[in-house]
């Protein structure tokens, strides 16, 4: 399949060569054109505008920072939509707005375009190794037709619903991993300023309803003092101020998240942006003396 | 062995009787006697004081609902030191506070008389089949004394720490649970106002990071509008209690435990309290106008 791809980045880069290594031709784009060199030396053509990079292929991925990036690849003055014929189908695999997910179908609906969105996780490793879960929303004919690409770069790969439905999941994602990171965070230390060892605390946990997957990986980490990422606090601000907003357009209260939103925030002021999101903990040890 | 027990309640009796089965002698105490008869048609002699009671026996387990009940059954005019012999081991398996625990234990060693904190988790189905997890505080030696009773009533049965370590991490578990159970209403409360399919955005997350056993079984107790306790608002809010009571006397800021304490609140206030504490989402909808 002709394809295109948008962005290929820390996640992108390996994303795009998953799908080289599959047999498929790639046309990309990068706004920093150096990032494209280790694709074209796999067999990539490069290109200098989205717009070229869309002419000619039946699917392009995007995977780029955030909305309003998202806006401009597609639909800016050298946009995707200023070169794809028509039915090409837009997958855009950043982590974005929910809300102006489904606007972007819309429009491109009304332009003769399909949309997925597709936003990932499980990180760089995830990227490299293949392995990433991948959260769509769309028609479904649409994601069967591009599941065949997906199934090169991720495992768990499931359709949540309709445009938009993907970036829900995720936002889910990201507010469930942030609050029970927080769990995990405020527990530890209460057991350790209770003078009970947090390992045998943690241990003692792992075989009951306290148990998950964050307790597991994440509790370790704060046991260790090892925040290395992982998942950047950088990037879980970013997506937790996502969730937010679209709290805010619909009306819906959700105090924890916007509680651990703020612990985030605290520590972006610590400069602790390059850090895995576990060391929340650390705002919180801060916050009561340490 | 001679055992005594005190408190045969919802928990406490089916413990008592796997202790039976198990082959052991009892001795056993109830406020109120009624409570008492199916562990006397067992083989169990019931006393009339915690001090009768404890007259003769190697071991005597309280299992009761808060602080002052066990100060009062170990300490109070009729209490436990009333009639134990020098050496009896006292095992809370109670969940109270960690700080009263470890009191408890300085006073009763200076009787000449051992203790064990002893919390469990897993419910009156864990109890019934011997299958709570018991989370362990005090001496070692004394906790490998014990062990082959434990191993009557639990299966997944921890040593912490010394002396009040094993309700310190009786208090984690009941915050992450608790916190968890709240990242898990809003995520998919959040999913539902977005028009996406809770159902299916849970089956996306459960494979990655935000999987949990909260997830999977509170999770689907939110879904299907199923309350029915496992483990009710009013003991969830009771231990809540303890924990915030614990914070404030160590001076740690546990900024979403006391969020979800209050959850916990407007719950009781929705007389709620014999609900699955699951029901925290009813307190997330009809915050946001359901």
């Amino acid at each position: 399949m002709n394809i295109g791809f948008i962005g290929p980045g820390i996640m992108g880069a390996p994303m795009a060569l998953n799908l080289i290594k599959a047999g498929h031709v790639l046309s990309v784009y990068a706004r920093r054109p150096e990032v494209t060199q280790g694709l074209v030396s796999a067999g990539a053509m490069a290109y200098s505008s989205p717009a070229e990079a869309a002419s000619g292929v039946d699917v392009i991925f995007t995977i780029v920072s955030d909305t309003p990036d998202v806006e401009e690849v597609i639909f800016g003055e050298k946009g995707i939509v200023k070169g794809a014929k028509p039915g090409t189908v837009i997958v855009d695999m950043s982590t974005i707005s929910p809300t102006a997910t489904k606007q972007f179908a819309e429009r491109l609906e009304k332009q003769g375009l399909e949309m997925l969105d597709a936003p990932v996780s499980g990180g760089e490793t995830g990227a490299i190794n293949g392995t990433l879960s991948i959260m769509a929303g769309g028609k479904k004919e649409i994601f069967e037709r591009v599941k065949p690409l997906f199934e090169c770069m991720g495992k768990n790969i499931v359709h949540v619903g309709g445009n938009g439905a993907g970036q829900v999941a995720k936002a889910c994602n990201q507010i469930v991993v942030a609050v029970t990171i927080e769990a995990v965070a405020e527990a530890l230390t209460f057991a350790r300023r209770n003078g009970a060892d947090p390992e045998k605390v943690r241990e003692a946990l792992m075989g009951g309803f306290a148990g998950s997957r964050i307790m597991e990986v994440h509790g370790k980490r704060m046991l260790d003092n090892d925040f290395r990422p992982g998942f950047k606090v950088g990037l879980h601000q970013k997506d937790m101020r996502i969730v937010m907003e679209t709290a805010h357009q619909l009306g819906v209260a959700l105090p924890a998240a916007a509680l651990v939103a703020q612990h985030l925030n605290a520590l972006m002021g610590m400069h602790d942006a390059d850090l895995d999101s576990s060391a929340i903990v650390k705002v919180i040890e801060r916050m009561s003396g340490e």
